[in-house]
């Protein structure tokens, strides 16, 4: 990790330069195969995991005979995990629901509001090493809760043509109604245009490599909404000089084993504790498996001494981290002054894996400084706000004659006449 | 308009086809803008505004002497109609505040949700003939009751170098904090990537042609937040027999007149009506001064008669309107089953054009099927909610052992080791 002590304000922006790359070469090589799952369908599809997966499948859609055999898979230890994790997430996502919203704003003129769930959504869960459940758990419940009626899944097969039982097991757990077989910008297009087997869906939620974050940007541009534009992870922690250098470490390297692309930045007022801090890191990383992604990760990492709190906070709310970890014992306090962040975790004992698993927020967050503008997934990630209005003959005489001077002032006749129709109606009654 | 009586559901996708293209040719076009804006800033936006709004600008910024200028040449009349219409849109807003929300979802593992106001918005308003204050209270109200700190608004100057005087007056009332003289893609622009006049903000708002729709997309895949994806604007209606036709056409039409890419359907069960409907509509329309457009709009409308009230609310959810109309005696049982639509307005005496501008609701909403996953805009637009969670020692050592379960199934020993060395530190207490 490279040191900075007591940057000026005016470098701070390239010390936070995120190693994120326009993806405008990949949506270019991502287009085409969109293209063809558009026109093709299935067949297209089966075409691309042949090519990129290894793999030849007659069906796509994964049977209920093989999620059942999935369960079985799974340890006894790990299902009961998954229950801890599930009630926690639904308990915290149940509790976001909005109540429906009535307003008179003024005699006659009724305004309302109410939550809708969006009817189908498209939940994409990557293939590789790392079997992703926890995201399963992490779109499917909110999805559940909300009311979606369909709640569809795509990941890709591995050589033998099966999904991780972990995938598999979490998708029936947490109430996922189809399961498909694909991965990459090929799933992204069979969700957005629909095919032969998967059907079209309102909305796309999930992370995956540039190819698939390509293919929700470029069908969010034509067809259908995605959760949010997708970057690499990223943790900024901010200790105190009572930290325990081993939990700092931990925090640090829990981001870094990510991918090498990951962001992982330190900050602090206290120079007392670099060279615990130092030796702690390399430590913990040389037991780690993954420690050449963690410890390339951590070349292009920073840590930042800083002047006193308020810069601090000022650095914070400037970069805009994903997660945020306050190991402080005034953390609440700061907490109270943090502007832009997606999840903030307070105080010694609140690892970011907590939240990642099981303490029940959402892990699905805005990365690359998007937490500025964008919210995590929550439950209202997968409704709508429609809204209704209600006037009275007596509420459209209080307000026709204002609406009918400003629609004459932006030239809009017609606007001015739907009021004027109905305000002679009345006089003519 | 174009009739189809009882047309079979496997053609409504066909009847109900909007008149939207692809941005992407125009993409090709406002790219190089954007990229001259990005890097040559406040002198770039000056060369575009002399080439396409023909007038040569000293500064950008609108001054103060200017807004009092303009306030004394808005009529009274508008003045009272503005506040009439800016304290409806308050209420309306400020009912849609979000308490922060504390779960415990274990014991000793606290999580929490606040929302926090995005820091800089920036408005679009087009120029044109019609002056769009209205969209001005739309944007900035709830931007304000949020509590933006910065509130900037684009739009493009007149050949005399002047932003029409209802929109400077709108803007001051609402509480923008200040004004550019900039429109089209490069007012995009401007506000994505900041130049040396014009603040970057974190998210975009605002309608505009089909280049500033094309900018926005553009803005949205690399730097800056949007609104939401803009189109055309539409209409569905929906009369029972005892609905007024006078009143059914005046819906129509103010739609129609938006522009002759806008769609109107019209759709009822009675073909009763339909000669009385046909014949009241051109009488309207004979009458208005924007009567071309709104007659090559119809062109490309439909009205379609249904077999009875369930296959209305069947196509309504297939099409998702931007605006339902539902003139109707039972409207408000109808609306009950609505899913996808933008915003439904309810009974004989409410006229789309109340919430155009002064109901209280939002005009800002999902063109283009999008009402199937998108709310219009509401002060969520102008918001995040941020998560936090602090958990205690015990509740670490309740939940932690389920944590390092997940981590290690899913093959993150760092994340595991996150929980590990707080719970070991535990233990050594």
């Amino acid at each position: 990790m490279k040191d900075y002590t007591y940057p000026k304000r005016e470098n701070w922006e390239k010390l936070l330069k995120r190693p994120t790359e326009s993806l405008s070469d990949i949506r270019k090589v991502v287009q085409p195969i969109m293209d063809e799952v558009q026109s093709k369908g299935d067949s297209a599809l089966k075409a691309y995991t042949k090519k990129f997966d290894g793999i030849e499948l007659g069906k796509l859609l994964v049977t209920q005979t093989e999620i059942k055999t999935a369960s079985s898979q799974v340890s006894t230890k790990l299902k009961e995990a998954i229950k801890v994790a599930h009630d926690n997430i639904s308990k915290f996502h149940k509790a976001q629901k909005i109540a429906p919203l009535k307003i008179e704003t003024m005699p006659g003129v009724l305004c309302e509001r109410k939550s809708v769930a969006i009817p189908k959504v498209g939940l994409y869960i990557p293939g590789g090493t790392a079997p992703l459940f926890s995201t399963v758990l992490m779109l499917a419940i909110p999805a559940k809760i909300a009311g979606c009626k369909e709640i569809v899944l795509c990941s890709p097969p591995d050589k033998e043509g099966n999904i991780h039982p972990a995938i598999l097991y979490a998708a029936e757990v947490a109430g996922i109604t189809q399961i498909f077989k694909v991965g990459g910008a090929q799933a992204i297009a069979g969700l957005a245009y629909g095919t032969e087997s998967i059907p079209k869906v309102d909305k796309i939620f999930g992370p995956g490599n540039q190819y698939v974050t390509a293919a929700k940007q470029l069908a969010s541009l034509e067809a259908v909404a995605i959760d949010m534009p997708a970057g690499p992870s990223e943790v900024l922690v901010y200790a105190d000089e009572e930290a325990d250098p081993a939990f700092i470490s931990a925090d640090l390297l829990s981001q870094a084993e990510h991918g090498v692309d990951s962001q992982v930045i330190f900050i602090t007022t206290s120079t007392n504790m670099l060279s615990a801090l130092q030796k702690e890191i390399y430590h913990q990383l040389s037991e780690l498996p993954r420690w050449e992604i963690a410890d390339r990760c951590l070349q292009n990492s920073a840590v930042i001494i800083l002047k006193d709190e308020k810069e601090c906070i000022d650095l914070i709310n400037q970069y805009a981290p994903e997660h945020l970890i306050l190991l402080a014992k005034n953390a609440r306090k700061i907490s109270e002054q943090i502007e832009n962040a997606g999840s903030v975790f307070l105080g010694y004992y609140t690892p970011e894996s907590a939240g990642d698993y099981a303490s029940g927020t959402n892990h699905t967050l805005p990365t690359n400084g998007a937490a500025r503008a964008y919210s995590g997934v929550s439950l209202d990630s997968f409704v709508k706000n429609i809204t209704y209005q209600e006037i009275t003959p007596e509420g459209l005489q209080n307000l026709g004659p204002h609406v009918e001077v400003m629609a004459e002032a932006e030239s809009l006749i017609a606007h001015k006449n739907a009021v004027t129709v109905r305000l002679d109606s009345l006089k003519n009654k």
